[in-house]
């Protein structure tokens, strides 16, 4: 800031919005009136009227004398001078950075940069040398001296002071932008010229600095001192030798010339060193990254301090001067007196911290002049975040924020939007980000004959191809690995548990090749192939009813089932043909959640039941005495008639001559014996051990599982483990039963299909060769919904969970992310191979059977109980359940609870858990057989509550209903809240617009139910 | 600011610490000069020099002028310049703040302020009221509008924007302190008349700002909005008749003024109303507190922002105005023109969290005028904290932090101390707060026969009534209970162990007896009477392996014993006599807790063996299969002699003619006969459910420990719970143990003592009326050692756990504590009353044996594996072990990690890795008996690692062995982390200085050690 600029620049200056930090004198003062406006924002045309009025304000300034004696109830002068604590729309230093930064907006963006903070330390008191003592990607890592080790990162909290001394930096340091040179020592003999040529550096000060800023660079990679302690006894006899004469300052300037030769070349080489090239941080940083390096230090030769920010024309590399072998493209450069070391290091901080801003990086890159880079300072700390020094301490490292606003924001808010409330509430109305949420093209009505199925068809064409290229990845690879564990453990367990319910008229085996068959055909050919089709909760519920109706009725089951088969996929089809997945938008997350749920409780509820009902079929004999040892047996005894015991009748058809007595309890009874004895009812040890087994596996599998997000091993063991949780539960419980040695009920694996092959129909393959969406989805549900009824086969439905796990194993994500920064999600590696893989291996599973039959059935039981519990985490309604056993001051602070009162929040969930029950008692009668039609009922109940709610409150607790408010929902679905690692692992897999996301199309939650 | 200043002044202005915001011409402007100085700091010895150099500037201004035009590698002009990018030692706004702060530092200090915002909200767009939308005691509560309730406390993040429009506020709005009123009218009038007075205000626009300003209050307490939608109703029909002239503006004054005195005495009333009176928030403040009131809002009459700061003589209460009944200190206006709304609210935000800062609170009280408050908001600015833009969400509300920096730190700095480092090391020299941590009085060698006793005993004297009466708070009786529970649960737990490691020779009743006589007498009459006597696992070790010795060699277990204690006692009382607790100090954290965790080890380790030895005693037949229940018994059989089997053979000594076949196991066993049967060597159920208990009752206590920071339920509740974890864990499985009825072991009760009463000597009470210390610790313990081992009791000695249980539950923390902050711990309730009450409770707890024996000994090692298990929770060991198995990154921001290199930090775990396993292996040789002297083989191991450890690193991973180097010990303890919530509920009980802090006397765990 200077006299000799402009009056326009002065104006531009004196406006901009964050100039608090500038002080202009104004016309005014020229003329000897010292008025002082501080620079808060004021709207220009203000301003004009304001030196208009000023002309005439002499009056004012005398009444302004007065109060400066009676300080105790002053005022100022006029109404116009108290309006300047208004803020401009626009501010000058927000104009001047729109201009630069909008100018090359279709050049690539500047590359990204690693700061480097380096200081001068002083080794043995004697010699120098760089010390890195910190380092920004996007957040800080600072070196832990003592600790020998780099920080976690964290945000950089600085100082006000720091940013503002930096500031005055800025603002009286050489600057040179556009810099050309290609080493060190001659952009630091450039530097020196420049200040010298100025008047800032003493002539005879250059050697003195050169040689400081030549110095030897340690970074933190370098683990052992030991080579660099013979580094420094070599360079300490130079420096001795070197400034024996200091005090005269009379050196010889070739004979410096020469040594400083010897000693840059020593100290700074231009080839990347091995501990460079070997630095592993590398892999953080994008190929094209650049370096900015921050040198500051205190020196004893200095009175006032030297700086200087250069940019460089091209980036270069500068030797060792930056930990990784990355050009250099900035430097700053601060040597100051001693005594102030701390002040440089936070100074060093403040421009490390502005060179990792996202809007000061571009300007960077794009200043043209001081001007660029005050304004640029300006609105950083136009922007800054103010934490009350009375409630913080600095001492505490922030963690990284799992995300940060936008730049973008930033670089576009220029433009008169707000800036925003501090601390307030989550924007409503987001920013058009990512698709928009409206109801996509796949769930319009087109009122043509199969023309949603068609459409789907057209839509999906194009990707057909792609579908199986874009799966050459390692990625892949994994995914099919864990996805078939997933598919495995789904398919034994459901395998299992349908056995159970059907007395095995349908088990492991025909859920093995049902799988395999149904999912293979789906993911082939359906129009989101990253679903998983699987055995679920409710098909299970179903079966079982249909089992127990058809006993009860007499019906040949298999018979029956396949008519209901067909019959539904007659439905199925009729809905395909007119379009009526549409509908699927009118089940709201009220729906979804209470029918999940309903789910959910029922798999707790059987778990549990079948433990009970295991434990009355093994009973524990609780009059047992150790001592009494000799009193309990069971024998078979000859069948008693007419109270005459037949000791000496021979048991029917027993071969030989074996006793009553030496028949095995099955065979008494077979023979018509008795079992008389204390022991006869009881079953030892069976219930117990089953009990462990079934608690053991639940517990393991839930702590398997979070074991996820402990600190302990590296990531992708961590990872490894939690994926394959239920997998290891499910082993070690096999081995603990094995172990204990206790005849545990066990796996019923039949040696032979019950497929009913003569009622298999050849299989009419509809090749369909392209399509997407809820009709084509639909449509091959149905369509394999008459092959499994035909071959007997259990029913399949889109399984959630295991889809939804499958998308995750397929994301993609940045692979270079700073430390501390969550990597950015870059969407989902669709395609249709992996699905057909995981089914393949599926129906090689078949022969598994011998190992199968290791798994006791409590096992089993306990996974059911963990799949149970694990699908209500992240469920709302669970959540909500929860608030009503927290006291308001606990409770979390989630989004709906600051915008919804909590009364009303309670409110919604009696409803929920009202309907929840309702359905219970329903399912429990003969109503049950209807029970997949019940969520209609749901549906109508949720179009009641809209005349108890308001929407607004609607739209934060569940979703509005479709025509009613789209914006609204809209709103909604931006904001819901999605806290589950297993259901949820992006922001909002659950809601729609993810899904249409994905290549615009939906394995929306919502398909599996209306396919039950 | 205005040209009307004396030079002086401007002087000051400029030089300030804090005064970036601010901008002076200096005298060389007037000259016409437009030479201008940002204002960051520079020393006023600089600024002189500065001034002279200037006069003759013209030349560098030219340079500048060039600069500008090549904007390429412009520089600045002097060195003195950049000089100013440094930071004065004393900053004048500092200088003013401190002669401010420091004048009457005799007087009370100002009472604490609660802060409220209110907004002016329009009800129906037509009528205006004042809404309630946040409050500060020390961080901001936010009404959350939507969710009409309170958000979570929270730091106030502030944008920098608003405190500059703020100090804008302050700098040009009306000031007026001291002002006598005591209605809210009165205030309004006052201002109002000053403002037109100044001509701020038209006098036309006097009426609306009064009206304004004494709308109705409305606040977060109201939960209905019935009554209040009836008052708008009525205040609605006057505001219109109010403004039906609005546009022409001459309604008469007189009708005006008529209408707003029934409006306000309408709106604002003198007295506290029901609401106010109610609000259970006035609990969080202290009674003299005292509101300060923050009203901004935007009018459509005003086109100047109308500003007001007030501070009023006395506080009075001005209706409902606040929240709470707090009479009402300070005022802050701000009504502005429409448009702005978002700015005031920030603006208010601003100046609340100015007044619940500690500084500027001062600073409010004491300001004289104008200035003083302008040099605290410049004080507030220089110490604030900011966060860059691009790395922190503004919307996220940051906790408040565990601990801040204290605010008299901020208020003494002016005094030439550095600011220190953000994000920096925690300091590692704190200041010299709380007693500090030399060796205290108490270990002082006095080199005098019993010289150390005899002074604990002088120095304790004084107490002695205070003891007794200090216990006089309903706090003690709740730490009786809770306490109580504690030792009986230690009693049952150690005695039942005890029981089984001795055969019963002393079990839980001797328990019972011995804890009641030992305890009691200790805490009667020993130096520190917080100290709860128990039987502890290193007791119980020792006493096992005394049992097992004198068992392998003959000797008669009471009677070595009753020797073994007598010599104890002997070298006891010779240590007591000699001073030598003193040594006490040279036991190191390395020392204690390698042998805390032995015992921790020991614990658990014995847990699992009971478990596999008592499934050893009950084995299951895993052979068992249900369908040959028939070929499974067990038979007595006539002995078996020469291979003949004496069938007729009656039992010898058989009462009656009962068969061999009717007789019990034992019978059988007893009369000769032989078990015959696959049934014999195996027992049912009792090995499982023995597991299912024993893992029950640990992972039950585990949980119900934790419930304590669960958010579920109120504080109580979760505290009462967690307080009762072990007991109701007990019970809860001991009705589980029921419920199955499966015949479990169970806890020995014996119905007699084997007390030796012959044995029984006299009790010499040695009624030593008073004392303090180490010795009279010792004393007692070996007093009581005698008795114990005459009357065949167990052994006591302190037991940490239960001991700072005991402090904890009686410590003293500040009842009214700001939302979001921490409670102050202000001592700890030292008495004698609680310890005796235990002790007398516990000896009537012998009645309780009819309850006890339902008790299942799986229970009782679950308790104890859960006490080996928490007792290692934040023992830094542990968390050293953690730490080999975490990669770096995720390592948990320990200090020590900070300051010690990973290698150092792993090599010190190794070392006390070794050193375990060797006292492990020692102890299960013939070496066991000297076991307890195994501990000083530690201190020897400590010792010699001097000579591989820096005084540096050991400092933090352990404490400096003392006369070595005091200083650091100091440091280190006070650096000290402690992690559990069991042992080490306040920052550092552990430590020495802390127990050293209470009264001058220690419950040190290291006098543990020693005593056994």
């Amino acid at each position: 800031m200077s006299s000799g600029k402009s009056k326009m620049e002065d104006e531009a200056v004196l406006d901009r919005g964050a100039s608090f930090v500038k002080h202009v004198c104004d016309e005014e003062e020229v003329e000897g009136h010292h008025t002082v406006y501080i620079g808060v924002q004021m709207p220009k045309s203000y301003r004009r009227r304001r030196r208009h009025h000023r002309r005439g304000g002499h009056k004012d300034r005398k009444d302004r004398l007065m109060e400066n004696i009676s300080d105790k109830s002053d005022t100022e002068n006029n109404d116009e001078a108290s309006n300047s604590i208004l803020k401009p729309l626009i501010s000058p230093a927000g104009e001047r950075i729109r201009i630069m930064l909008g100018e090359d907006d279709d050049g690539p963006s500047p590359p990204q940069l690693f700061t480097e903070l380096d200081e001068l330390l002083s080794v043995d008191g004697q010699e120098m040398e760089w010390k890195e003592t910190a380092r920004w990607i996007k957040f800080e890592e600072k070196v832990e001296k003592g600790g020998e080790r780099w920080s976690k990162p964290h945000v950089a909290t600085l100082s006000l002071h720091s940013l503002m001394e930096l500031r005055a930096c800025i603002e009286k340091g050489t600057i040179m932008l556009e810099l050309e040179a290609s080493t060190l020592p001659q952009v630091v003999d450039l530097i020196t010229e420049s200040q010298i040529g100025n008047g800032l550096l003493k002539a005879e000060l250059k050697d003195k600095v050169t040689y400081t800023l030549l110095r030897k660079h340690r970074h933190q990679t370098k683990k052992s001192n030991l080579r660099s302690l013979a580094d420094i006894g070599r360079t300490v006899s130079s420096a001795s030798r070197l400034f024996t004469n200091q005090d005269n300052g009379n050196t010889g300037a070739s004979l410096v010339q020469s040594l400083l030769a010897s000693c840059s070349m020593n100290d700074i080489s231009d080839k990347p060193e091995k501990d460079q090239l070997k630095n592993k941080f590398m892999k953080k940083l994008p190929r094209d990254a650049e370096a900015s390096n921050v040198l500051v230090g205190e020196v004893d030769f200095l009175d006032s301090p030297f700086v200087a920010f250069v940019r460089l024309q091209q980036a270069v590399m500068l030797g060792a001067l930056t930990e990784v072998p990355v050009p250099t493209r900035f430097l700053f450069i601060l040597l100051g007196p001693k005594g102030k070391g701390k002040s440089y290091h936070e100074i060093g901080r403040a421009i490390a911290t502005l060179m990792s801003d996202e809007v000061f990086h571009d300007i960077a890159y794009k200043a043209k002049d001081r001007e660029d880079l005050l304004a640029g300072i300006d609105e950083f700390l136009d922007e800054v975040i103010v934490l009350p020094p009375g409630e913080w301490d600095p001492a505490i490292r922030i963690e990284p924020p799992k995300s940060v606003p936008s730049a973008d924001k930033r670089k576009n808010m220029y433009s008169g939007a707000d800036s925003g409330q501090m601390n307030g509430n989550m924007p409503h109305e987001g920013g058009g980000g990512g698709g928009g949420h409206a109801v996509g093209d796949e769930l319009k009505k087109t009122g043509r004959f199969c023309g949603g199925l068609l459409l789907d068809i057209k839509r999906k064409a194009p990707f057909f191809a792609s579908d199986f290229y874009d799966a050459f990845h390692i990625q892949a690879l994994s995914a099919i690995l864990f996805i078939y564990l997933g598919t495995v453990t789904n398919a034994i367990t459901f395998g299992g548990l349908l056995g159970d319910a059907t007395d095995n008229m349908q088990g492991v085996l025909e859920s093995f090749l049902g799988t395999a068959v149904s999912g293979g055909i789906f993911c082939l050919l359906s129009g989101q192939p990253l679903t998983i089709l699987s055995s679920t909760g409710p098909v299970l519920v179903f079966e079982r009813l249909l089992f127990n109706f058809s006993k009860e009725n007499d019906f040949d089951y298999l018979e029956f089932r396949l008519w209901i088969g067909l019959w539904s996929a007659f439905y199925c089809l009729l809905l395909v043909a007119t379009d009526a997945s549409y509908l699927v938008q009118y089940f709201t997350r009220f729906t979804e959640e209470g029918f999940s749920c309903l789910i959910s409780f029922i798999f707790i509820y059987d778990a549990f039941k079948k433990m009970l009902k295991l434990a009355d079929y093994y009973p524990i004999n609780s009059d047992y005495h150790i001592d009494y040892v000799t009193q309990y047996d069971c024998m078979c005894m000859a069948p008693t008639i007419l109270g005459m015991t037949y000791l000496h009748y021979t048991p029917k058809g027993n071969p030989l001559n074996a006793t009553w007595s030496s028949l095995s309890k099955k065979e008494c009874l077979k023979y018509g014996g008795e079992l008389v004895g204390k022991a006869c009812q009881y079953v030892p040890d069976i219930t117990l051990i089953s009990f462990i087994l079934f608690l053991g596996t639940y517990t393991t599998s839930m702590m398997l599982k979070k074991f996820k997000t402990s600190p302990f091993f590296p990531t992708w063991v961590r990872k490894l483990i939690s994926d394959f949780a239920i997998i290891l539960a499910i082993m070690i419980f096999c081995g603990v039963d094995i172990l204990v040695g206790v005849d545990t009920p066990k796996l019923m694996v039949p040696t032979e299909f019950k497929v009913q092959i003569s009622l298999l129909v050849p299989l009419k393959e509809h090749m369909l060769k392209k399509g997407a969406g809820y009709h084509l989805d639909l449509f091959w549900v149905a369509i394999l919904m008459i092959v499994c009824s035909f071959m007997g086969l259990p029913w399949y439905v889109a399984a959630t969970v295991i889809s939804i796990a499958h998308i995750d194993s397929l994301k993609m994500e940045t692979e270079t992310s700073a430390p501390g920064e969550m990597p950015k999600f870059l969407g989902v590696r669709e395609q249709r191979v992996t699905g057909v893989c995981v089914f393949i291996l599926t129906g090689l599973s078949v022969f598994m059977s011998p190992i199968l039959k290791f798994i006791p059935m409590p096992v089993l039981y306990g996974v059911f109980l963990y799949m149970g519990v694990a699908s209500l985490n992240g469920v709302q309604f669970m959540d909500r359940l929860q608030l009503l056993l927290m006291p308001a001051k606990h409770q979390p602070d989630l989004v709906y609870l600051r915008h919804v009162p909590l009364r009303k929040v309670h409110l919604f969930t009696f409803i929920q858990i009202l309907c929840l029950a309702l359905l219970w008692v329903l399912k429990s009668t003969v109503a049950a057989i209807i029970f997949p039609v019940m969520i209609l009922a749901l549906v109508a109940v949720r179009k009641t509550m809209d005349y108890m709610f308001s929407q607004h409150e609607l739209s934060f607790l569940d979703d509005v209903i479709p025509e009613k408010d789209k914006k609204k929902k809209e709103d909604a679905k931006k904001n819901s809240k999605c806290g589950s690692i297993d259901i949820c692992p992006l922001p909002d897999y659950l809601s729609f617009s993810s899904f249409s996301y994905i290549n615009g199309t939906c394995v929306n939650r919502k398909t599996q139910y209306i396919y039950t």
